[in-house]
């Protein structure tokens, strides 16, 4: 039996919507059994099997107002930190919360940092055009950087596609402003240098934004904000796009409406910010889904399929490539 | 009669696409002169018609491996550097160039600096999700910035939406990644300060990046490194999933293709980057519209229409809406 931690409070949606996605996951996951971290009346009411479900009572969580670090002194109770001090013990392949990313963090850095490493940071999956998928990092854990962090990034995300999508020696880019290795911020010229005497890196360059999820490499390393850049930004063109297409079906009515839908439903898929939305903090000792604060059921159920997968030793998506290339 | 001038080198596509270019300004524009920079025997054997047409000769161009601020000393024959010498001089409404951003910057800062100011930015107008233009600034003229130059780009973008599309108090936002006012990276939290008490811009605070395009701003503001993710990103995002509607039309083949092949015409039209994707030149004492290397005939007309009428006086794209709402 797979023990995965779930952090019920700190949705936007409620409790309610992430123990929908606990029900989700015990239906199809006939091995996994679920710690949950909230209310405990709510899921003892909630229709939960729970046979398979552990139960960490605290109502407490975190405001956007509140400061992580003071918070994980003062606040003992908090969700986040409950969840994560439950992780750090043995019998669990790892957590799941859609909570404030600092208290996540720091959460972290106290429970489970990896010894060797500086911090951790988050990493998403992205679609990619090649029909693969591109892990970005750091997509906002870190937002000011060293080059040495760049470099750390670089080594984690490669060693995470290395292990969870086999590839051999997974090709690594460095998010600039150009391709030539002149180009880039004094950060990125910095750290260009590093990655390209790095043996152990099989760095491919500069890559562009046009390029970021080309396909061209199976990570990309940039400090948070500009991770973060790139995240919400193909999240919000993809969502411009989608939403002329309705736009424009509705306006032309009849068949050319239903295509215009269909289309929709197919571009909905394959850049399916829900699934793949969901950040996975990499050099923590235990694997961590950060999903979004807008997180629904099938985010949380679709974090814990990652979860099994990895523990399991299976590539990410059962190596279903989601793009039906 | 406006003259504007023309930097026939520099373009990927050789001079004879900068040419065209220039064939399809004076066949539309009788109101307009030209002044070449380049190979004057090209000019002469391509058919325009010269008596509204002045040459300046060279041949010589400035290649990617040539440092810009030494190549301005060492190669005064290069055509940008001509040509800016001649926009320095009265009698033109402005420069058009599809070569490299570094030359161009340095020759604007040597001949056509507004002395208040303390360098250029490159901005782009890009159309958004309410119907509008935003203007993003900066996009790759100035990787590495102080918040004070920030606050300048504000400034400059703010006067420009002001005084081109007639906008009263443009909505200034500042790109970061999180709306709160403690969001942001060392740069943009300093900025944020700055643009907050800044009775004479209508600051809006930080804007995320799957909002750029969303219309909450009319001037977007970001250190070039950034806002020239947000340009390419956008850019290749847009490809993207024009290319997936492609493929999924082919897939599908019949009627169903003919749809998705009008979608994939109505979404080039609204996010045209080549009508879009030349860059403005804002705090220089001329307009100097920047178009990509990449440019086509169709780009250099539609750099020469906004030349136009900014100096008609009217606004950008006659307020003829692209996106048809």
């Amino acid at each position: 039996m797979h023990n995965i931690i779930i952090d019920t409070l700190g949705s936007d949606k409620g409790a309610s919507a992430i123990i929908d996605g606990a029900k989700l996951i015990l239906d199809e996951f006939q091995n996994v059994k679920l710690t949950l971290v909230g209310d405990e009346e709510l899921v003892k009411k909630s229709g939960l099997d729970l046979s398979r479900v552990k139960i960490i009572h605290t109502t407490e969580t975190i405001t956007n107002y509140d400061n992580p670090v003071e918070a994980f002194y003062k606040k003992p109770n908090v969700s986040i930190f409950k969840a994560f001090e439950e992780a750090s013990k043995e019998d669990n392949i790892g957590l799941i919360s859609a909570g404030n990313s600092g208290a996540l963090m720091v959460s972290a850095i106290r429970y489970l940092l990896d010894e060797k490493k500086t911090r951790p940071c988050m990493a998403a999956i992205l679609p990619n055009m090649a029909g693969g998928f591109t892990c970005l990092v750091d997509t906002g854990a870190s937002i000011d950087c060293s080059s040495s962090q760049l470099v750390e990034f670089a080594h984690l995300g490669s060693d995470f596609m290395k292990y969870t999508y086999k590839i051999d020696a997974p090709r690594v880019g460095l998010l600039s402003n150009g391709a030539e290795p002149t180009k880039g911020n004094k950060l990125v010229k910095e750290t260009h240098k590093i990655l390209n005497d790095d043996k152990y890196i099989n760095f491919v360059g500069n890559i562009e934004g046009n390029a970021a999820l080309s396909g061209k490499c199976d990570v990309l390393v940039c400090d948070g904000f500009a991770g973060n850049q790139v995240l919400k930004n193909s999240e919000g063109m993809a969502t411009n796009l989608i939403t002329e297409i309705v736009k424009y079906g509705k306006k032309s009515g009849g068949a050319k409406e239903g295509v215009a839908m269909e289309i929709v439903a197919h571009l909905m898929q394959t850049y399916d910010f829900e699934s793949l939305g969901a950040g996975i903090m990499l050099g923590a000792r235990k694997m961590v889904m950060k999903c979004r604060g807008s997180s629904g059921a099938k985010a949380i159920r679709n974090a814990a399929h990652i979860l099994v997968n990895i523990a399991e030793n299976k590539t990410i998506y059962d190596g279903e490539d989601k793009r039906g290339n």
